[in-house]
């Protein structure tokens, strides 16, 4: 292994310099709230407690408005561009989580943006969006109640196409060309509308106004600042507040490359058949060394695995047990052929149990979401 | 008076270089289509007799499919950022011929581009939009039926939105900086959604296919080729075809310059007390001569005259009365002051009978139209 790692029980397998966006952009370590979180929330989610989850902004307001018992919102979205993989599934516990604290949940499926950015067929972004995106948020816990809305942006009400239009007027193309560099059409009304997605639970029309929580990825920031700008430009006319954030690390794939439906054997999808996924975690990078004996001498290195990493984010709830892993790991005792049958026996186990919970979601999902006619 | 005019008795007071539209863009001219409209329609409208509408293309189209009992959508707009004045009027019996003819009308009140890209007050801009255009279009005799669809832009039905949002696929950045110069966000917007106003009423959700006619200005030819350029990107997956389209000329300002809102000493407004109506028209630019001498002996220039303007386009409607007023002025006969009495004994009759149906109508303009509720 060439790179340097970290030694970080919950660390990942790429490095990206998270340290920049603190000190640059004002994002504020994540880490530090866990005692708050613990004392207004009850127990921190796994992804909290490891530091998946490593950054936020105003995240106090959130749980401020948690003690006095404000609304709050949990707004995040999907892009259908294929099939629901593990790394959706890190977004989906945050949603589920939020929910049963009692948040609003608010889910984009942004099928609009998908379709005019990503340029995909239209009928197959529908279609990812109910039955591949809605019916595994349904599998994996969320509940419908009065306050779980799941929508499609080409199929939502008219007041937030109302705010995409005004945001028009407050937002110059300088300012988009600076975050998303060569603008087209397309980007441009998918900006704005991701600025709607965030905001629109605000208004009186969406039951009035509630904090909002955004749980994004590290390279989400610019849209939230810009998302943050448009909030303030519209304080006085609409009456917004700032949208507080929290952003999360990405799980790598299989080859310690990007996890991404489009390099499905890299990627773990949870329709996967669970002999396909044993066989694609099999053959999993991991941070082994070259023979044996050196690895009993010198141990792993669990921050380069991608094993490892399922573990922290989706295998092992846990810490006591997770520790002991790394431990054996890091200390020669654990080696890659044990440590891969164990994870190999959970990851099958949990696609056993999530595929028989998504056979039934999938004849629900019109209960949660109401696909546009086109 | 510097300029020279073409001697032509439906003459207006501004040279347009319309043979360029011709030329250089495809516009076909009207007046060749007198006869089958005649025909086809029976007695064309004034302002088609006249040359003030002086262009289009796919006309014939439109001919065809009225005569093949096909439906027809007129479709057409009004920016609300002012009050509603004679330039407003003629689109207004624009609207109101085809209706008679059976044509569904189409009219959207162009709420969102008023507030982001003119930066108009929202709230003005639906008080416009209700009490000025709604409200005169109805004391104009537009009728409310089943095929009479007025609508804020900010306040329309989702496939609507849709289509302003799978538009922005297929168009790219610098195709609208040919058209509209220095793209904005508000104005990338303003452009997606003139042409979703002019190509929905096509779409099933909206009763279903109908040919479409848009009556605008010569300076709108942009924006039509723009929309039959998305008609042809769409046709496979939405079943869009062309709009075809109508150019009239502008009456101008009653200073030979630009009538609008913004100029109200040189605009006469339908709300124009009729006095204060009389007196600007009493001030305006005619085509007299320096002296009554003078013009006795060489005739006026009804081509350079603002009053002779207002008899075309609004105040006679009879050809033979018309012509004899152009004879009498070319030939000395009838002098500025005779005639400009003759205009405002025309205008202030027209105005207070108007005013009547105007008082009335305002308490209806909630059973043509719903404002947005921001």
């Amino acid at each position: 292994m060439a790179q340097e790692y970290r030694i970080d029980p919950w660390g990942t397998a790429v490095r990206i310099e998270y340290e920049k966006l603190f000190k640059y952009f004002g994002i504020s370590e994540f880490a530090p709230l866990l005692p708050r979180i613990r004392e207004v929330f009850g127990e921190p989610l796994h992804l909290m407690r490891r530091g998946v989850i490593f950054g936020h902004r105003d995240y106090e307001r959130i749980l401020e408005a948690y003690k006095s018992r404000e609304r709050i919102a949990l707004v995040t979205g999907f892009m259908p561009s294929g099939k629901f993989h593990f790394g959706h599934k890190m977004v989906a516990e945050q949603i589920i989580y939020y929910q049963k604290l009692g948040f609003e949940v608010f889910v984009v499926i942004a099928d609009a943006e998908a379709y005019a950015v990503r340029k995909l067929d239209r009928k197959k972004v529908i279609e990812y969006g109910l039955y591949e995106y809605v019916a595994n948020l349904i599998a994996l816990g969320l509940e419908k109640n009065k306050h779980t809305h799941i929508y499609f942006q080409t199929n939502y009400e008219k007041p937030y196409y109302r705010l995409i239009q005004m945001f028009s007027r407050r937002v110059t193309m300088a300012e988009m060309e600076a975050i998303y560099g060569n603008m087209e059409p397309g980007k441009v009304i998918a900006a704005l509308t991701q600025a709607a997605d965030i905001l629109h639970p605000q208004l009186e029309y969406f039951g009035g106004f509630k904090h909002v929580l955004v749980p994004v990825g590290a390279d989400q920031d610019p849209h939230m600042r810009l998302t943050r700008d448009i909030a303030d430009r519209f304080k006085s006319e609409l009456g917004f507040e700032r949208p507080s954030s929290t952003y999360h690390r990405f799980q790598v794939g299989l080859d310690g490359n990007k996890m991404s439906s489009s390099r499905p054997d890299h990627t773990i999808f949870l329709t996967d058949p669970p002999e396909q996924a044993v066989r694609k975690l099999k053959r999993a990078l991991t941070g082994g060394r070259a023979t044996i004996e050196e690895q009993r001498r010198l141990g792993g290195v669990p921050e380069a695995c991608t094993v490892y990493e399922f573990y922290v984010y989706h295998l092992i709830f846990s810490d006591k047990e997770l520790l002991d892993i790394y431990r054996r790991c890091r200390g020669g005792e654990l080696l890659c052929g044990e440590c891969k049958s164990y994870a190999t026996e959970l990851l099958a186990k949990f696609l056993e149990e999530h595929q028989k919970k998504l056979e039934k979601a999938r004849d629900r999902v019109l209960d949660y979401a109401e696909p546009p006619e086109f």
